[in-house]
């Protein structure tokens, strides 16, 4: 099998995409009314024009490849390279200022993510990997993502972006991964699994994510070292419930906590 | 009253604490084991070494002038003029590697806080104010800051560091505002102060903060337009339970859900 290279054309979506999104990042409402505005809504507008802007750039570059992404439906879906695309992942994050939501670019072989980008373009940082290894490029340099060891729960930083987004059921299960974790913290989106293949998050558990949700990020986090599956600890590019852990042993925790 | 224009100073402090800081900021633990390092805590040394560097400086420009800080306790701070200092607020951010902590600095004249700055270095980005006005300077360049509008909670964006900071009797209190607030965040700290000044986010409610978690952003907030004082309405720099808005209609509306 010839493995084409995609890394430079993948930086070629993200610069593309980035420079789509960040004007209407923060964008001032601040002096006009709301009700004056309410027909602008600055994330759906930049999610839509960069997603319109990569589908260009992938159908110019390789016209044979299917595209799935949130805004303009699925083209090809069943081609060989089928690229998942998240122009803005943690719009609540976009909403209110806050610099940690990312663009999400995957590159599915066969169905499975071979490749996956996050850039978060108002800091400038990228976070890649291919599952074999994993990058990150920002302001302070490049540098090889690796995860940290973490021997166990009790031991273990771990994020999920709200429990406010569960449904009661998978809230009260993921209150046992709570209880039995060092630290719990809220938010994130894209942003925590970036941080657990950096080596400063341990654990990610969610519920309800889209395939264009957590594609990218699966080659980031298994290229740093990482394991993330679904809850019963399949494959995880279809989405659903997710947990990501940068040590196979509170992946094995987790899950069985997941599963009791 | 010869009011002296103290900004410059304050970026002093602030680019001083910065370069002290950053060196820690996501520092790689990853390959090591934890157990190897748990004499060392990157947030810990980088809060001492940026408090030591402010002191320095502010001793050295005013050494009649009181400071007041979360490492070294407090000199003088009966003096007309205190420095208020938090090298790292938001030290679980910090830890997790996202980049929303922030270093506040806040002088206060005869108890009152004068002028603030939170400056978030890794991103290199500097709010301050000075209860007239508040500015912002970030990668996108500089300009005001003002809070937008909002007619009620209910479309309000609130904002709380985390409801498993609050004891259970606040959380329940909490609660109200989270079930009338259109969309209810966690995480932010620091940093959910300066996006309701900059007019992205609306409400701001938290519990058990120290005056130096609070002090800085008070001049920033209301130099932007908006409210912050106590749960019961007080001033807000000793601070306890804080309640900031950008519009003083979903300041009064929190009021009343937060004494009923």
């Amino acid at each position: 099998m010839t493995v084409i290279d995609f890394s430079a054309f993948i930086g070629r979506l993200a610069t593309a995409s980035g420079e789509t999104i960040l004007p209407f990042f923060r964008t001032s409402l601040s002096i006009d009314d709301k009700s004056k505005t309410k027909d602008f809504d600055p994330v759906t507008e930049a999610d839509r024009a960069a997603e319109a802007v990569m589908r260009r750039l992938i159908k110019a570059s390789f016209p044979q490849h299917g595209i799935v992404g949130e805004e303009f439906g699925n083209e090809r879906e069943d081609a060989d390279y089928v690229w998942v695309l998240d122009p803005i992942d943690g719009t609540k994050s976009f909403i209110g200022g806050f610099p940690i939501w990312g663009t999400l670019i995957a590159l599915l072989h066969k169905g499975s993510p071979v490749y996956g980008m996050m850039h978060q373009p108002f800091i400038g940082e990228r976070f890649s990997g291919d599952n074999g290894s994993a990058t990150y490029k920002g302001p302070s340099g490049e540098r090889r993502l690796q995860v940290r060891r973490c021997a166990s729960l009790s031991e273990a930083t771990t994020y999920t972006t709200s429990p406010l987004l569960m449904n009661e059921r998978d809230r009260a299960i993921f209150g046992r991964i709570e209880q039995g974790a060092r630290l719990s913290r809220y938010g994130g989106d894209c942003y925590s699994y970036c941080m657990l293949a950096a080596g400063h998050v341990d654990l990610v558990v969610e519920t309800e994510l889209k395939p264009y949700d957590i594609a990218a990020l699966i080659p980031i986090v298994t290229g740093a070292g990482g394991v993330v599956t679904t809850w019963e600890g399949k494959p995880a590019q279809g989405g659903g419930r997710i947990v990501a852990a940068g040590d196979a042993r509170v992946h094995e925790e987790a899950l069985k906590l997941l599963n009791q």
